[in-house]
């Protein structure tokens, strides 16, 4: 066994290698800091005028730059809820690799002129964005998958997810400034795709024992983790929010949301389950799932009830799902959905991308004021009707889901390769590799 | 019994399912962004002025306020290491519900017009005040009280609460802008009356056991509760202070203060216990102690060795009060005090009071400078002396702990009703209610 | 042994109180709110022009001041996932003196005018970079030094530190934004050689047995540590980066320093431990070593690929230090390094320096444009050559180096007097300090 240990180690070490060598040579060829990253404003100079063109990619200010790079390791505190803190080191190295590697390819899409790519702080958000989708990915297949495969993983989404990207937002013209669409529509059914097609029938029984002996570990991980989602999410979703101006209202959404949905959570959970009160992970769960929501139509909400509406249903839609969908996916469909991301990431994506599609539908020039240009830029330069822009949104959610499972299918037929896979003691090698504590 | 704990389950979900209704329904009626809200200055329109006149709710920036919307889970996380995680699914429920009743009710106090509320970033700021005033009551009662009787403090103590508010800022002019007396002194004391009220005599022994193992647990969430009260507080302390001008010496004050209470605490406790360090925990209490004697006098303190000696204070006041008047309180007045916020909030909040007015006693033109505009906007405006503004500002103590206290005993009589009251397997009920670990 | 205890316990109360005192005191005596910290830019009045020509004490903006209170605090927790939190209270009461003695004497050393010390923003921040350094040294000798010791090895190594640093940037007009020379490099060398002092042979086997179970302790610390670090650090790389204009950089060349370290622990744990995948301490040495690395040169690199190959260095340097150099430093220079701040601190840092002094003499007014007057001022102004401003750089290695050294032997001396030494059951005491949990 020794000598088999020493290969599966030494082939993460290598891989590992060449990526990072791959990352510095592309890095030094093609990538260079944006003249105006030095300024925090966008000066009028002709390479920033493409960039206001494209919704996807405002200059958000340094505060919120810095703080996006802290939305993966929220969802990596997150999962250590369900899932300990074994996993948290392929999870940063997943991480470190996915943010290089999604600032070259958004780079290439995005920010490429006269053969550089001018990498600024947008460019970090925008990487950042995409390694979340990696992250909600990996929690549906976490577990059964060692490090090699989750590297490989990681280089094929980023691709998939920063193509997808930029045909609906630059292409399509789709307004989804907290990224229900790319981030946890796609991220959520790439990874169911992924868990599909890895599905082993003999490994099935021991896993659900073992998941359910993770409901039981001290929830401490579970605490920090939704104190900090309640604490940086907000601002996350409001973060690529066009400007100053319009953060505020996105801000707020998202916190009447969370309440909303921590509510319907504490109402629900007693009817679904025989406890009193809903346990941490529940609780989590739900801020997620109303975080979730807000990601489309956080900006575009203009009462604070309708947050309250949309969270509650997402509080409602969340524990639902854990109860009466996740068994029907992985009796009926062979799902596997090791941290839930179906129900927390999927259902209240799709969700709050048709609230988007119906407070499109409403937006007119009355009720926005001067924020229908940072909302809804084609509308307001009259290009397109607002019943236009509703079309094209809803044409988005289907076709991200096809996209995201196209994608899925692709990436779990190439890690099921006899050379990805494991050796034979595989039961035994993954959880050393991925329970070293 | 299974009935009986199906009974008491449905009906927490049931009164979270009412209250929720009803505050989406008082949304819908009455609650609209501001207009304001979007951008970040005070424009100088008709409806900011009367704003502008009310020293109690200034435009905070926007940073500040989404770190305000933190402070309850500073407290959250703070009380965790007294008394576990079990009680954080209630806290963060009585949270949730707690921000959206607070903005309604000082919604109609200070904030309607033409028949609707106008919600910006500041009314999120102090509807969060009032969300850490209920969770300091809390404290006070925590494990004695069920999840449903909770729920009712807090909508009591939300109404009260903000009506006190009412009362001392935008019709007395009492400058407090950190909030000692309606978030530290009106929250400690309003939940001391409550546990006055609730007062079981046979359930006292049982208790002080539990206690007394609690302070045997890993430190684990006391480190981590002080480390985010030093990272996060001090720019509560400052939040509403009234501009960037005056913030950086509210911020500057209270990091002294904090300083100074753990050297206090390190000092007293080898004397107090048989300990030649003090615990976690203690460290913690002086570090809430020391941030809450300057919620007054963060705004007013011109030098920096004054912060220096009420920190020390606050820091020595702390745990002599858990030494020699805890006991007192509970053999005596016959009220329990679980996390002990009578000397954490209570006794320093007082101390920060009283500080308070001998620095508004000693506010001259000379020393303030343009800040006295800012601090005591009427004194600077010439429609009253300092001195007067002094007088104002310590007839606000006793009406604080009179309202407080008044408040605290209606509290009290209503949960202390028999329909309120958990079934005769009490003792038996509440561990799982509150312990779901 | 009671008499022992109680006086060993009184002993430490006492040098506090005494301490706090001197303090209160000289804040009284001294120290004056500066006029300028009322407002957050700096306006063009006397006493301001002389501290714009100190490159180390800009004008930092109010939010960087508040963040990096916290770096300490991120070491705190950092050490924490080697040593637990028994060690946390004593760091806690280091930090609180700390930052009133170095806000004492830095103040003479550049804040002083007409017989008082002006505290602003600044002083803040530039106390909380003394108080970094001596959280690193103590990271050295944690374990074999009672508190009364740690409390004045901060007395001294606060005065020393801000001597160095004195002379390095304002004497010399040294460049170095992060500090890797006055905190990386100056704290883990003085505490080195604190330690090599303090060496008692036969204590030695005892120690080896508790790291080594140190190891296996949960990781839970070391994962909110990390996360800790990953999410403020870049910020305070850049805190006293000049300008606005001038951050960005610094925090983007941080972020892809510690993604390129996080690698390469990945890619050399396995080659040199027995490890499929490192683990969560491993990751957190990284995360502080490509930290370290950006200190100086942070500011000064202008593409991103340098900083992936700096981080990638670094990241391969701090695995081999702790593998092949740390038996070597304990079993031939008998110097012991409880949290391995050689590795993990000392050697990256002095790798950044080499990189600072390179990119010195690298710099030209075509790659730095404007940036050029914020980092090297000297040289933008024509009072020195690159190569001059280079030739200083360097220079000021191996003088960090000689006086840290000086400073630790000092130091050490003093700490060994017997008067200081604890009671003859020394190893029990100590652990009864120091892991009061």
């Amino acid at each position: 066994m020794p000598e088999h240990n020493a290969a599966s180690r030494l082939r993460l070490s290598g891989l590992c290698f060449l990526l990072q060598i791959l990352n510095i040579l592309l890095f030094a060829v093609f990538v260079r800091y944006s003249p105006e990253s030095s300024s925090s404003l966008c000066s009028p100079q002709p390479n920033c005028s493409r960039r206001n063109q494209d919704p996807g990619f405002q200059h958000p200010r340094f505060w919120d730059v810095h703080l996006q790079v802290l939305l993966g390791f929220g969802l990596l505190v997150a999962f250590l809820g369900r899932y300990g803190p074994g996993s948290v080191a392929i999870s940063i190295l997943l991480v470190s690799f996915a943010i290089q590697w999604a600032i070259l390819i958004q780079g290439f899409l995005y920010f490429f002129l006269n053969g550089k790519i001018s990498v600024g702080a947008g460019s970090m958000v925008s990487a950042d964005f995409c390694t979340a989708a990696v992250l909600i990915s990996t929690g549906a297949v976490l577990g059964r998958v060692n490090p090699v495969q989750m590297l490989l993983l990681a280089l094929l989404e980023v691709t998939l997810c920063s193509l997808t990207e930029y045909l609906l937002l630059s292409l399509m013209g789709v307004s989804d400034s907290g990224r229900s669409l790319t981030v946890h529509i796609f991220g959520a059914y790439f990874g169911l795709m992924v868990s599909r097609i890895l599905h082993q029938p003999h490994i099935d029984k021991r896993k659900r024992e073992d998941q359910q002996d993770m409901g039981h570990q001290p929830d401490v991980f579970a605490v920090v983790g939704t104190i900090y989602l309640w604490t940086f999410w907000p601002s996350f979703t409001s973060a690529t929010a066009v400007q100053d101006s319009a953060e505020p209202w996105a801000v707020l959404n998202t916190y009447f949301s969370l309440v909303a949905s921590t509510m319907a959570t504490v109402i629900l959970s007693p009817v679904l389950y025989e406890e009193s009160t809903p346990r941490m992970v529940q609780i989590q769960d739900a801020t997620l799932a109303g975080a979730a929501v807000m990601g489309m139509a956080g900006d575009m909400l203009v009462t604070p009830f309708g947050a309250l509406i949309a969270g509650f249903l997402a509080g409602l839609i969340c524990p639902l799902g854990f109860r009466f969908f996740t068994p029907v996916l992985h009796s009926r469909l062979k799902i596997q959905d090791t941290c839930g991301v179906h129900n927390v990431h999927g259902l209240p994506g799709i969700l709050g991308a048709l609230l988007g599609v119906l407070l499109t539908l409403l937006a007119t020039a009355d009720t926005y004021g001067d924020r229908l240009e940072l909302v809804f830029p084609l509308v307001a330069r009259g290009s397109r009707t607002a019943a236009d822009q509703a079309f094209w949104q809803l044409c988005a959610l289907p076709l991200t889901l096809l996209l995201a499972a196209l994608g899925g299918c692709l990436t779990g037929a190439i890690l099921k390769t006899k050379a990805l896979r494991s050796p034979p003691d595989k039961g035994n090698l993954e959880s050393t590799v991925l329970w070293e504590v």
